[in-house]
């Protein structure tokens, strides 16, 4: 089986001076993989006509499949509809279902309809019109032998509800189409050439139509296997080779995040965390809180920024921190049980250290609790604040979710 | 003078897939557009040699600088120093420097390297090597009679430090280009729609040399001014009249985060700050500390995401959550009083609210305190989870901003 190509074009000047970060292309990738069809090159230019024909006239060389996102208001500075009426020779004409669509959807909302609206129901006579139930700008799908090439609005929602109704299903119908099966290992705690050297022979034994692919993160790495045209037997054979060759550093059989698996352990267990956070100063409790339903497991924080409040607010021991100041292990592990205790929770993490740059190495301490147990890990950060933030909470999160796994 | 135009080739098939979206395209454009060059394209393509072979003849018809990012890890699945190796005809050859390099990167972490970290340090004979300080993999520079085709790494911290001490500087003395003169004015509290409405004579008087531009972000605006071969003198008459038309909706006149601002105020006043966030998770504080030194003027912060923990570490009343609820004027105000007396801070905010859709509108409730006078102020957020973080946190800190300045 052939394998069917699609080229993405986003059209907008705000994605060429970095004012907008493309999120549809991802979406769109993500839906036509599981149908069969790769996405072959995403391209974005910006309003501008020979930009837009250009880029029309090229990727059709790359691929069957044109999706166009973008540029289909009614404004001035929307150029799609223009642009391929003149590049497929056709006419303008009134599309009644649509017209009423966009009148009802101003009546809908309460809003007077300006006669730029009307303009939304003029269609090339050419294409298919893809109704927009959720917006006023319809998509238009052009056949053209074995291409199809398909305008959709740039708006996500809009976008999505179209691909999902109508984008689909047409692909469907008209291409036949290879299978292909990912899947994703998260690991945690050691670097991508460290990983890489361990699969060696594993690669190497990989048949031709799977591919691994390493997509590191700091502190983690994603590990991703690809299958064309071949068994779930198959791939998940392969799969648990990889998963038990990297056993030891095991975070995820699925592509999911550290804090989304955090609150999957916590729900099932029913057990409920809190958060005394230093140098992260939040980070960890908005990672935490960004799941919904977090509230069902997360009782609260305190970031004790200061001396003081690690005194006051988490009853650290004013000798401990003269005795082995505030970055240590001692240190840490005070806050931690203070903390479950003051949130009367079932585990506890906290962290206390430097982000940046000292004469010595970055410390950055790490304990954790529960009724019976703490424990405590030392880990060094070598970045920039930034970075060295991320990997602080990515490392915290990992040594959580082993500390749930251990003690139940 | 001539434009200079720039094309950006990321490569991975994780951009293809839908796994990753591309934030380093935004960050580079935005880098780019201050010294005079306009990104022209933008093209995804995945690890495949012919796929990048046709996206750098292409993208050469387009632009005289191509940046690639991604692919020059020391593993099987990265493909672009080889590529560049065949298509610039090069010989690899050991870079002495970057093997050092290479090497004391490993050895300050006290991580044993292996032989395939070697590789990082061999590059292309007829190319400039762009040293990585941060990072293993160093950037390649090809020079070819106009054209600059440059491959930098696709973590995006390592890209960053490339493309700001060496690529800006390199495409600055290589080409000339018209000089651009950018002035930034952030306001807050009223859509960009609205605005629009209060410039259109402001926009109508703007000499063709200026050019303004609307960057909205959640519950902010960002307007920016660009004066293409212009003067200082000039572009800031236009500045000055900007902002006073805008006075009531002034935020800032230089493209500073609300975070900073707000540090360089306290430390200014050499006062400090706590934070109790219930429905923002941390996100304020966090925020907050990711300013340097931040840990001068900012005492810590309270996450009381249970009604348990509003109750037990931050001593709000029993009976105003019954009587008004979590989400209420008086709870947020009896939540920033009590921060304030808990940290022993000159000021204090409180939040408390909905991020997710209700029956009823998403309510957050604003509080703020010093040691003589308290207020509070309710937003609604219309949108999901994510996004309503974001604008409250906006919000918040606006609010926060202008407290400090009316209540000194």
């Amino acid at each position: 089986l052939e394998n069917i190509y699609c080229s993405i074009i986003t059209i907008g000047d705000e994605l060429l001076i970095g004012q907008t970060i493309d999120t549809n292309s991802a979406w769109i990738a993500q839906q036509l993989n599981p149908i069969g069809v790769q996405v072959k090159r995403r391209v974005a230019v910006g309003d501008n006509k020979e930009d837009i024909i250009n880029a029309l006239n090229e990727e059709q060389k790359h691929a069957k499949i044109i999706l166009i996102t973008g540029g289909l208001g009614p404004t001035n500075d929307d150029l799609t509809k223009p642009i391929l009426c003149d590049y497929f020779g056709s006419t303008l004409v009134m599309n009644e279902a649509v017209l009423q669509h966009v009148t009802s959807f101003f009546e809908r909302r309460k809003r007077p309809m300006l006669a730029i609206n009307n303009n939304q129901a003029l269609v090339p006579n050419n294409c298919e019109v893809l109704f927009n139930e959720v917006g006023t700008a319809p998509g238009l799908l052009f056949e053209k032998d074995d291409t199809l090439i398909i305008a959709l609005p740039g708006v996500p929602f809009e976008m999505q509800y179209l691909v999902s109704t109508h984008v689909l299903s047409k692909i469907s119908k008209k291409y036949r189409r290879p299978t292909f099966i990912h899947r994703t290992l998260i690991t945690a705690g050691e670097g991508e050439s460290f990983v890489a050297n361990r699969l060696i022979d594993f690669e190497r034994t990989l048949p031709e139509n799977i591919k691994l692919a390493y997509l590191p993160k700091l502190g983690m790495l994603k590990l991703r296997l690809t299958g064309t045209e071949i068994s779930e037997t198959d791939i998940e054979q392969h799969f648990s080779e990889l998963k038990n060759i990297l056993a030891n550093i095991f975070v995820a059989d699925q592509d999911i995040e550290l804090e989304e698996q955090i609150g999957i352990l916590l729900k099932e267990k029913n057990k409920t965390l809190s958060v005394a956070e230093s140098c992260t100063g939040g980070n960890i409790a908005a990672k935490i809180t960004s799941i919904k339903g977090s509230s069902l497991y997360f009782k609260g924080g305190i970031v004790p920024y200061s001396i003081e409040s690690k005194q006051n607010l988490l009853n650290v021991n004013e000798h401990t921190i003269e005795s082995t100041t505030v970055v240590s292990e001692a240190t840490a592990l005070e806050m931690a049980q203070n903390c479950l205790q003051k949130f009367n929770t079932d585990y506890a993490i906290a962290i206390t250290g430097y982000l940046e740059k000292n004469d010595h190495e970055n410390q950055i301490w790490i304990a954790l609790a529960n009724k019976n147990f703490y424990t405590a890990k030392m880990i060094t950060v070598p970045y920039d604040r930034e970075k060295n933030t991320v990997l602080t909470v990515n490392s915290a999160l990992n040594l959580l979710r082993l500390f749930i796994l251990e003690n139940p």
